[in-house]
């Protein structure tokens, strides 16, 4: 009862530690970028305002490159090289892992350095992306690594602290509270967060886990809000909930009802355009996996988006001489003057590119109405649009959130322009254009991503408003809705160009006629409770099954009987062919594996060729009675698909013994057989889709 | 396919009507209570101040308790003899309706009328109890008779409208869509709702469903919104999002961390009071089901408690002659003067009184700082208190979020005075006395309910900032954990002491030795596919379980083999028996039983006594083959509790047949054999409790 009490408070321990880690994490990688790229564009604009008037522009754009191109390529190797599953935002690798789907490497210490030096480099290189994403990621390798009690720095190499919480289960609750802390970090949304993990990992609602999550993520918030505080210099002011914050707005943010038509206007175009989004970006995709499959093909495809996003960011600021005279919103902004002579004037372009992503949304939600031109923004949504999608996919840490907030924020701000222009005697509406480029931001976003309830309340933590949280919720409805008319989400369309198995919610409609026997992987491969080890050892060589049920056979009867005895795994029988727990037949087995050595494996298992067995001891007998369980979940051969979908999702199954009605076993229905079906929904109509997922 | 989209929009379209019918019902309660309330404390107060001066403070008195005695037994009265499901808040009984227990009566249109009309009766009765609880129940209620598209006015009398939905499973994704509603109706609280069905409904996180959920307490809360600010009088700009809200805080709020410390001590304190608040509630609840269990006893009690309710306040107005000359922040309260003489003075204890408990919440958080004397605060706090315990449990309806908040921001207040009095220089500070008042009512609900996560989002987003989110998280997690160590919290004991079948989040440790040979229940019953109508008909009557294996004797070998065929359900029995499927041996048996006559029959099953069966019929013989489950769930007899838990708990069954190792038959588990064991954590310690489920 002790060591009940124990564990328990030693997972609260962890989770408490995963919090502050990732809150570190954040602040560091929120410090760095701000600074550095700070630096980066203080000196592109010292060139640009030098050169316009002595006529040398041709420096600054290749100085601007040439940081662009190296910095980015530096990130594209690093992910490229060192651990590929760090490429991309990896919410959907890690939405896929809370689901079930074991993906090796995806929690390692290089993935880590990939994922945290990778994004960096990229908002540095000028890429449109953002480091909210990467966060959950990082947050999620935090917490593998704490529940672990170990990290891997190189092969062999590993500082091991305590190994109580080594299995599946218990690391992947632990990941559940990394990546809330994570995406809480981001976006000072701890409700948001918690409910981001639990969306995909609760089998079902598990209160005390659910609070672990919850507590991991507020930490993470707290400490985040604690140490940029801390940086900006007011510790106990508590000012900077997360690394990006739309709330800083200077007046209320109010509704009224007559606005509602204009918002549920302004979802459906983000919808459409999130659609367009995904549907570029998929064509892309499949482009990139038949063309670009080089490892120096991604670095150096990298190496140009971030050059062409300097040459035409560039080119816009020249091309568009916007000058205006009003002050930008954040103090700290890069303003170049370029061609503007004016007293006090400045390209008003300047700070939408000479900014990271992120401060380009910030410029994009608070600068005061008359800031950015139309023309201005009609340029900037189109140019942001093509580079989101091209970003998106390459191979480089990089988060899709932010640009596409800013797309939504620059269109929405115009849609906001012009509402207030349609008004006759609508100065006093002027401050009301950072709400429209609010929803505006909140439409794109629903589009591309097809929120689910936890970026819903991500966005309204964000906002920091709860009373404006019901047009956002609205808007984010519509988009959804519209978009899911057209294609599927980004990281739905993602998962799938990945083949990742991963279990939708519901058993799709229609598929009650299939049977467990109709589905299930044959033929069917078992041992025998006392097997050869060369039967063993073949066995694992030739199969990639992650179980195989024991079987008896009773010769005395006729016809012979053969019954279920239980189910080994894998990585059981590895283990115990490598501690050599077998003997000539007769002898008596050695017993000498107990449960930490399971758990001190833990998760790195061999593969079967690194086991050395002479061939003297191929002869010998493996005795797999104290190691099988006895009691695995079977069922008949004619249960329907819909019922043995719930049995895998319910219980968060990987592998299901199916039987006859003489309970003989006769195949295994697998993950990967079930998430072969899948519903597609394309426009309004309902198909049932087979995928084909591949062995990886 | 076109028959799966349209059951989808028809979903969708019940959402919608669930979120406008539980806005119309709160908006119809907020103002039938608001104004009689407001009718009736300025009767009393006129009496009051025309008595002070007269000396016949006998009659506003006698008036006040009138009022109380005739409403409020007339609201118990409705509640304990129309239907006792109705009383106290609903929420234990929803919670368990949502985890799976079956509780009839539950959702009726008589619980409907008693709930809504008594919780206007109990509030006008003077009861310390808020009309946001009962909504909840409320709402569900909606949502079921929606979903069923039947409501039945008396017996017999119904009118149908669709048939499509009647399963329980459907229903119950509708209630929980209607019970978050009501929810979200009540605090302006779309997420929080949301959360609060899904984290006891959600076998697993289904997104659809989240969706249509989410959905309808958006509307829900939007409808009220509207039809509020309606009746306010500015119906476009949407200024009260729920009924009960906390957000017109007159200036933003903030919080220093060096505040934290004190925050952290206020909610131990809640954690504590919030324990003894459990404690004698227990104590009291079993006191009443010993001796105070006859019906019109109940009646009487709840016209006693209203009678000391108006007698304590009235003694305190008078005893603690309390004046201000400052404003309430309410213009429309009811401010008596009592024996206050001065010009512009009144009784400060009069807006504490002369208001339903909402009101005075609402005085308690927003009243400038001066207006309440400390000894006001202690007294209000000690009398609230104690009749807050008395009146929970009672049987009227009535909700405890409002007495239980309204208790905690009377202590915080306090806290708040000490700690501005403590401050030297600290005018500017007293402003801040809001803020303390409502971390003190957070707290104290907290220590009384255990928020949950759903709670807490529902506190934050009645505060309707988010940055001060935090703060109340922290005191709900700590209030939370000092009230665990002492006891359960009340809805935990409420169901606990109602003995009812629920099932925990996770199952409970120390119990891998159980098997479920150890926990099924035996003897087992059993049919064969042909049977005689004698045999069902005897048995219906005998047994009360819900599900009967079908089973297959094999005589022709020896020993004898028995085979499992399926699992037959109690009320498709019924409904066979009924509609006579049975026919003399050798016959061919009717088949006029379709899909629909099951839906037409759902969800009122009659009793076995009710169907005619003449003797000759007795010998009939029905074959059930057509009608049984052929793939029920099953588990070896070997298979450990925790193994049997996750499935009960993760496909959300009812009933588990239990086999040997050659597939017979041998028991079977119910939810009530699994409820037994739960964990209690007592000071610390954790152990295993087997509770006392009783047959109801």
């Amino acid at each position: 009862k002790k060591w009940v009490t124990l564990r328990w408070i030693h997972r609260w321990v962890i989770m408490f530690m995963i919090g502050i880690g990732t809150a570190l994490l954040a602040a560091a990688i929120h410090a760095i970028v701000e600074n550095l790229a700070h630096l980066k564009f203080e000196l592109v604009k010292d060139y640009l305002d030098h050169c316009a008037k002595e006529g040398c522009l041709y420096q600054p754009v290749l100085i601007w490159m040439a940081i662009n191109v190296v910095v980015t390529m530096a990130g594209a190797a690093l992910v490229t090289f060192l651990q590929p599953k760090a490429a991309g935002s990896g919410i959907p690798f890690i939405k896929s892992y809370l689901n079930g789907v074991k993906i090796p490497g995806l929690l390692t210490f290089r993935a880590f350095i990939a994922k945290t030096v990778g994004v960096v480099c990229s908002i540095l290189g000028g890429l449109a992306c953002g480091k909210e994403g990467p966060m959950a990621h990082s947050g999620s390798i935090i917490a593998a690594g704490l529940g672990r009690g170990r990290i891997n720095f190189c092969a062999g190499k590993s500082c091991s602290l305590y190994d109580s919480f080594r299995n599946d289960h218990e690391i992947r609750d632990f990941v559940a509270g990394g990546a809330a802390s994570g995406v809480s970090s981001a976006f000072g949304a701890p409700i948001g967060g918690t409910l981001f993990s639990l969306e995909e990992a609760a089998s079902f609602w598990n209160q005390d886990l659910t609070w672990r999550v919850f507590f991991a993520s507020m930490i993470a918030c707290f400490g985040t809000n604690f140490l940029i505080s801390s940086i900006n210099g007011h510790p106990t002011k508590l000012s900077a909930p997360g690394l990006v914050r739309f709330n800083v707005f200077k007046y209320d943010l109010n509704f009224d009802l007559i606005e509602i038509p204009v918002f549920i206007f302004m979802a459906v175009v983000g919808g459409l355009l999130g659609a367009l989004f995904v549907v570029l970006n998929y064509k892309l995709t499949v482009f990139r996996q038949k063309y670009l499959n080089k490892n120096w093909i991604k670095v150096v495809e990298a190496g140009v988006v971030s050059v062409v996003s300097a040459a035409i960011a560039f080119g816009l600021l020249v091309g568009i001489n916007d000058c205006t005279t009003e002050h930008p919103s954040d103090h700290h902004a890069v303003t170049s003057k370029l061609y503007c002579k004016g007293e006090g004037e400045h390209n008003s372009l300047s700070t939408l590119f000479l900014t990271t992503p992120e401060g380009c949304l910030k410029a994009l939600l608070h600068d005061p109405y008359g800031f950015h031109g139309p023309v201005s923004l009609v340029a900037f949504v189109c140019i942001f649009f093509f580079m989101g999608v091209w970003t998106y996919g390459l191979s480089v840490s990089s988060g899709v959130f932010i640009p596409a907030l800013a797309i939504g924020a620059a269109w929405g701000r115009l849609v906001g322009i012009g509402v207030i222009n349609m008004l006759p005697d609508s100065t006093h509406l002027q401050i009301d254009v950072g709400k429209y480029a609010l929803i505006g931001a909140a439409c794109q976003l629903g589009g591309i991503l097809r929120t689910t309830i936890s970026l819903t309340v991500i966005l309204v933590e964000c906002t920091g408003d709860i009373s404006f949280g019901l047009p956002i919720m609205i808007v984010l409805m519509i988009s959804k809705w519209v978009g899911d008319f057209i294609t599927t989400g980004l990281y739905d369309m993602n998962v799938e160009v990945l083949g990742m198995p991963m279990l939708p919610f519901d058993c799709p409609p229609l598929t009650e006629d299939l049977r467990a026997s109709d589905i299930m992987s044959q033929p069917l491969y078992t041992f025998k409770p006392k097997e050869t080890v060369r039967n063993i050892y073949s066995m694992l060589q030739q199969e990639t099954f992650c179980g195989f049920p024991v079987i008896e056979e009773d010769t005395s009867t006729t016809p012979r009987q053969i019954k279920l005895k239980g189910l080994i795994l894998r990585h059981q029988l590895l283990l115990l062919l490598h501690k050599k727990i077998f003997c000539p037949p007769g002898q008596v087995q050695p017993r000498n594996v107990k449960l930490k050595d399971f758990r001190d494996f833990y998760p790195m298992y061999m593969k079967v060729e690194e086991i050395e067995i002479s061939e003297e001891e191929m002869d010998y007998e493996m005795d797999l009675k104290p190691y099988y369980n006895p009691t695995p979940y079977t069922v008949e051969s004619i249960f329907s698909l819909p019922r043995v979908f719930n049995l895998f999702r319910g219980l968060g199954l990987r592998h299901l013994i199916v039987v006859n009605d003489k309970n003989v076993p006769i195949g295994m229905v697998t993950r990967k057989d079930l998430a072969k079906f899948r519903v597609g929904s394309k426009r309004g109509i309902v198909k049932i889709e087979h995928l084909n997922i591949e062995d990886k």
